[in-house]
């Protein structure tokens, strides 16, 4: 299989009809990661910092993140960073709280962070709009500069992911994480230096697409998952799960390791596949006592982890990128995007092209 | 089938050895609810005025919900109620940036609560008191008002279910959203009157236990199920999916109307059921595309709803309890524990034995 520039569509033509390389898009863009994560750190950094300036000056007490789909999973990865690195408290929003019910909350000191690929979903332009004159600051974060969201925000960052053709977002999810992680690095004085690895640490993942076809093909017919991680991991799980859903249709669950023991450890028995992300550090060691439960039932694991965790697994794909554990999560979805796209094309699915979906998904 | 005492536990016998009748111990607590709900109206109803009125005094300007399992979606339901009611932006705290990162954020007019039937979770006992240490006021919620949690918080509300024996938790749940809702309605000033309803709303759902089992006959052989709710339903379908998930378990996936069209759609096809909690009220009216889309989509759909939204569904289950929407999830969820109940013992499963699974969870 290749991925012949002939082959690759244009934007605006219509990827849906085109078959004859199932996935081929979509493969195409997560092969474009580490790229887009080196222009992030070139074109995203500078608007990052003039965006951090104004939220210091402001000196927010709280953050709420409000996103819909992959973008709620980079929300909710930024809201571990600001927890733990900026020690303020964040929560995500249920922007229906807004748009339907009609709330107007009391948002002095509030940073709201609107994370949307297209910024162009109802429900998050309104709920920017609302938040403005509730008394927030505004950062929106797209990959569209020119999109409705950033028009209304007091603050944009273009992730600049470029246009992405896929219904399965992928680049935009990992150019929005990396976005994230600068803009929380910047806030507190950093100096993105450590960021600068990410890239070549999401190229060693684009370059195991092997492995991930292998792992597929273990799972060829299993027709649920539950996935599992903790802290930064957790919403790489998440993420995954939506990922596994709507390419390959398999019914993926995704649970922090804490939750999963809180009923739907029930849920899985020895006929499915369980799959950890486990990067060491902090919560790699909070998930050990998940790892050794999981064990004991007998489950068929995948852990992907440091080495410290991956003995727990009957698969063990080792993460060696050296990324410290809130910057694993950049480079680890890659890995799992393509477990997402081997299972999909593995059952003669085309992950371009998802029953039911289309790119855009306008929500009120 | 029938609950004679004789086949009921006393406390402290071991429930999980007990299968000539499955599922009595979860069928006898789901029953129990209406007199539950009555007793949260008699004896949780002083110490919540008194917490209220602290709360009051305190005028937080933020609230933060820390809990697990079931009665996480018991805090997702009261984060609409503090959004919508009180204007007061609120989150869902992850405990593992505090207790695993060991994060330290400054808390100052923060109002926490830690939402917890054992009261005895290592990592909310501890998130509690680092809250307190962080200058939040916390307000424990728990059945257990010996427990560490309610002793280490600020203030705290016996939610008065009794002791609970099911390890598929029912009539903490509702007692839980009730003592919730008293909570939010006490701080804004209300007089409580129009909880008094739901105790007799619950009892006509006790009732339908004959419906639900017909409709868990429509299921028997379904492997997954996708549920779906906005705004206050959305805990309730949560909540159902776990249920289901530990008793029966189907692989249940429960996504907010506005995330569902964002790529869990492509999951379900013609041969798995949905249902949709769908209340008549503003989330019932904002659900309104989204049962539109299921429909065009050819999917079985059961509606749980008011009479604007039963005309959806290949089944209607017509909410007839005349609860306001905000209400309406303490009394709904009857249904859907039944429900999960019923599909249990239909495959032959005892839902007071889940597989691997306790009571008390313990988590870090």
């Amino acid at each position: 299989m290749t991925d012949a520039p002939a082959s690759r569509p244009s934007p605006g033509e219509d990827v849906t009809s085109m078959s004859q390389d199932p996935g081929h898009v979509m493969r195409a863009e997560i092969a474009e990661q580490p790229d887009v994560l080196a222009r992030v750190l070139d074109l995203a950094l500078p608007q990052v910092r003039s965006a951090a300036a104004v939220i210091r000056e402001r000196d927010p007490r709280f953050v709420l993140f409000a996103a819909r789909g992959t973008s709620d999973h980079a929300a909710l990865y930024a809201k571990y960073l600001v927890e733990v690195h900026l020690g303020i408290p964040a929560g995500l929003a249920s922007p229906s709280t807004m748009t339907a019910y009609g709330a107007r909350p009391d948002l002095r000191e509030v940073l709201v962070v609107a994370v949307s690929q297209s910024g162009g979903s109802p429900d998050l332009v309104e709920t920017a709009t609302a938040s403005r004159e509730c008394g927030a600051i505004v950062l929106a974060v797209t990959n569209a500069p020119d999109s409705e969201l950033a028009r209304v925000a007091d603050l944009h960052v273009d992730v600049h992911a470029g246009t992405e053709l896929a219904v399965a977002a992928t680049k935009s999810y990992t150019a929005e994480l990396l976005s994230l992680w600068l803009v929380v690095d910047a806030w507190r004085g950093g100096d993105a230096s450590a960021a600068y690895a990410v890239p070549e640490a999401a190229r060693s993942h684009v370059g195991r697409l092997a492995e991930m076809t292998s792992l597929a093909q273990r799972y060829r017919f299993t027709d649920r998952m539950l996935l599992t991680g903790r802290g930064y991991s957790y919403p790489t799980v998440r993420e995954a799960a939506l990922k596994l859903m709507e390419t390959s249709y398999v019914a993926a669950h995704a649970f922090s390791g804490a939750d999963l023991l809180h009923g739907p450890l029930a849920m899985i028995d020895e006929g499915h596949p369980v799959v950890a992300v486990v990067p060491d550090g902090v919560g790699g060691t909070a998930m050990r006592p998940v790892l050794e439960r999981l064990r004991e039932r007998g489950l068929d694991l995948a852990v992907i982890g440091g080495p410290a965790s991956t003995p727990f697994g009957t698969v063990a794909v080792e993460l060696v990128h050296g990324l410290p554990e809130d910057l694993s999560p950049i480079a680890d979805i890659v890995l799992l995007q393509q477990l997402a796209l081997a299972m999909a094309t593995g059952r003669g699915l085309d992950p371009d092209s998802p029953r039911g979906l289309s790119k855009v998904t306008r929500t009120w």
